[in-house]
């Protein structure tokens, strides 16, 4: 998606190695103009795929999940991190690692919200060690439904989440995909 | 807003005295189409103010804010109450207690994204004691910007939010305000 490669390449900040800052954009200020575009994107790459539901994680997915399913007219599920006093004791739970907090987390997803004939479509900003992805993917078989397919706004390309993803036959769509991001120049996959 | 209302009489719960859970539709699964509605009456509601940006506050009121900027063509900006390793190290912060979690956590936003010119309208699902908008609107100030407004989707108009906000000046447009509900009967207020 040329818009949101160029958009990175104006706007992302590279810090060490391999951390992409985008929060000028993505992930702490939001452009909804370009939300928009992603929507109508990932309805071009999952065009004829029966999907019931978006499933994210908050916080950054909540956004682009919210905006998507406009474009797929079906409600938005998110997992959370974090319990609050008020919700649901019965929840499909699963262990996710995060690399940039160095820590594991739970991430919870009541089950009155997910059913076995949903068919789910799992919205995050990226992929890296598919860490997140996996939580979700497990999230959604615990509940017996089925996962239609995984759209990420940004793929580390240089991580091994797309092989996790492969090996459990799900359509995997990044609308971009870096292959590097040595000495602070961005390459993007073709 | 009459369809809110009936969303909340038909899906939402009690629980206890004072806690009214509305995640089948609100801050768990989100009903993408009320929130159009919702983002529209926001945008009458605010109708010929100056607004620049939209700012909220992770994670429930980020999918609100965000289908709400689509009818004001603003960007949104999200408080982060989670410290992430790649966050900027300049933020205004502000400090807010949550009745539901029983506990005060540090919101953070980083001082790139709003500017002294900014016009802000805050939105958020729930106003109680203001706890939330209050530190939202302290990080505006610190800012040197304005608040233009402030957009709930649902007051608990039995405890003192309004108030605290209307000693600020502020206009205040809540979506359903809930007069009392005791006894496992939601009231609103005409």
């Amino acid at each position: 998606m040329e818009l949101l490669k160029n958009k990175i390449l104006k706007d992302g900040k590279i810090i060490g190695q391999d951390v992409l800052k985008v929060d000028s954009f993505l992930n702490h200020q939001i452009d909804i103009k370009l939300f928009n575009e992603i929507g109508k994107e990932f309805k071009r790459r999952f065009e004829g795929k029966d999907i019931t539901k978006i499933l994210t994680i908050e916080a950054s997915g909540i956004g682009i999940a919210c905006i998507t399913a406009q474009y797929f007219n079906v409600p938005v599920v998110f997992a959370k991190k974090q319990e609050g006093s008020n919700m649901d004791k019965e929840n499909y739970e699963a262990d996710v690692f995060s690399f940039t907090k160095n820590k594991s987390y739970k991430i919870k997803v009541s089950k009155n919200y997910i059913k076995p004939e949903d068919k789910i479509l799992i919205i995050d900003d990226f992929l890296a060690n598919a860490n997140a992805a996996s939580g979700l993917i497990d999230v959604v078989k615990q509940a017996n439904a089925e996962v239609s397919g995984i759209g990420i706004v940004i793929e580390k390309g240089f991580q091994n989440g797309r092989e996790i993803i492969k090996e459990k036959n799900i359509q995997l769509e990044s609308l971009a995909i870096i292959e590097s991001m040595g000495n602070g120049k961005i390459v993007f996959k073709n």
